[in-house]
């Protein structure tokens, strides 16, 4: 038996609500795929595709890694990646991957904001001072995200170093065993907001806490 | 053309069925939410909000963690993180992680039951009867999972560990480096239901096998 | 007040997309879980049952791992679960898990082909020539998938291993310290298509990159 037109409209509005679910569950998976977008195209030496995975209209793009201190703006970070960070320098036997995992993303009702903090687990090995070492590597990534043009792109990317220490003795004698900040090719426009490392000598509180989710 | 109601009617029962599968994944990453967020708040010494991640209604809650015997019912689980688990206990060097990856989670066809089977990697330092140490982990999250009032909370917890042996000699010599079953805030209500950590010596199982999808 | 036959089918237009978004969410996630799967099936040793999650009735098939060279068709990659990686050859002391993280997915509009590329890293123990070895993996997953009867199932499996090294030391002086190329059971139907770990003496490239999106 044929459905009335007010059933029909009532079946709607539940829809709504059901496929709106779905929408969240995409826009999660999307910003996911960024991130791991990010992490893949820094693993294979694609460091210049990286400033493509920034927000490129969006002002308020800023970018810190490890001790690096803060870049600010498209540029600035497009910057970054192209001379600090240059493809070119990647020399025989380097290594580096950050693997992220355990997002805690926070979307905003007009999906197009979003806040995400990840684990970060991975291994480096390269030259330090004439000195070739291997690293392992603990961090999280703090990050905040825009949609352009339906597309999600980073706004804010911070990676909160825990330890980047000698693979061999582990990060309890020697948590940091390399460092961004006096590279001669680092220029940040601002000081690091937050570098707090793992140290044996300190209750350590890893900041930041998973983010809230949006006021709206 | 305008479409009849009877076309109407039909594309609505092929959106229900379409519009359920976005609501299925919204349940996968909600519950994967739930537990990156258990994950981050025990690295960043906020156990004493763990239990909230529990539910706070439904009747057969328990965790058990590695070697520590099984607590049952919110108040003992509540117990165990604001005791044995004590934030105030965190001391210099302290540093716990246990990552969570790999899911494989069933969720039945009601949408307020689930359960999920997930490795676990990670790493951990403090001082052991005096000695400061550092340790590699692995191990399972073999877990449950129910809806209350709309959200998904724990309701069964396990670890399942494989090892958490020293860092720098590896898992095969000493699999298995602290323990809690011993601790004098150790209180559980029952027993260990299976404890069997990575052995050099016998055909190691590493149960359990990931979870059968529900009968309905 | 009621809406016309009209409003109905303009909502239930924009619905479509809406709930298409969420099908693709699930898409995204089941494939995550197939993946998922083998990972916890090959860890508690029932490899016998991988073949099952590869495609059954799509020609193509096609599985390679580490050195071994190229499994061709289900019967030939059935063989390989049975044959070189029978549950009965599991021996004291054997660990063996490969986790999988960071996937970049791509699936075609129909809903019905997939590619993913995978970061892996995991831990493995048991005797290469008589001596009992602990080692540290790490490696990318380079997949197909296909939809057979409504589930996404296995087409093509590539293991690319980047290390596979001795735990204690680490991956720079000794990248891969066990190989399956050489055992008296493989059987590969053609050499392998790429088989490039790290080197401490090339700049390595880490092949692939992330899959593009489907043309369609």
């Amino acid at each position: 038996m044929a459905k009335t037109l007010e059933q029909l409209e009532a079946e709607i509005e539940d829809l709504k609500a059901l496929a709106a679910e779905g929408a969240y569950a995409k826009d999660y998976l999307e910003i996911w795929k960024l991130q791991s977008m990010y992490s893949h195209l820094y693993h294979v030496g694609r460091r210049r595709d990286v400033p493509g995975l920034f927000a490129q209209k969006t002002p308020g793009v800023t970018m810190e890694m490890e001790d690096s201190g803060v870049y600010e703006g498209i540029e600035s970070v497009t910057d970054f990646w192209n001379t600090l960070f240059d493809d070119a320098k990647i020399e025989a036997g380097h290594l580096a991957i950050h693997m992220t995992v355990n997002p805690v993303i926070e979307i905003d009702r007009a999906r197009t904001r979003a806040k995400g903090l990840w684990h970060s687990h991975g291994y480096c090995s390269f030259a330090v001072e004439g000195v070739f070492k291997q690293f392992l590597c603990l961090g999280k990534y703090d990050m905040e995200y825009v949609k352009e043009d339906g597309a999600w792109k980073i706004l804010k990317f911070a990676y909160r170093q825990t330890f980047m220490c000698p693979y061999e003795e582990g990060w309890v004698k020697e948590p940091v065993a390399a460092s961004i900040a006096g590279s001669p090719d680092n220029h940040p426009d601002k000081p690091s907001t937050y570098y707090m490392p793992y140290s044996r000598y300190r209750i350590n509180v890893f900041e930041p806490p998973p983010p809230e989710p949006f006021a709206d």
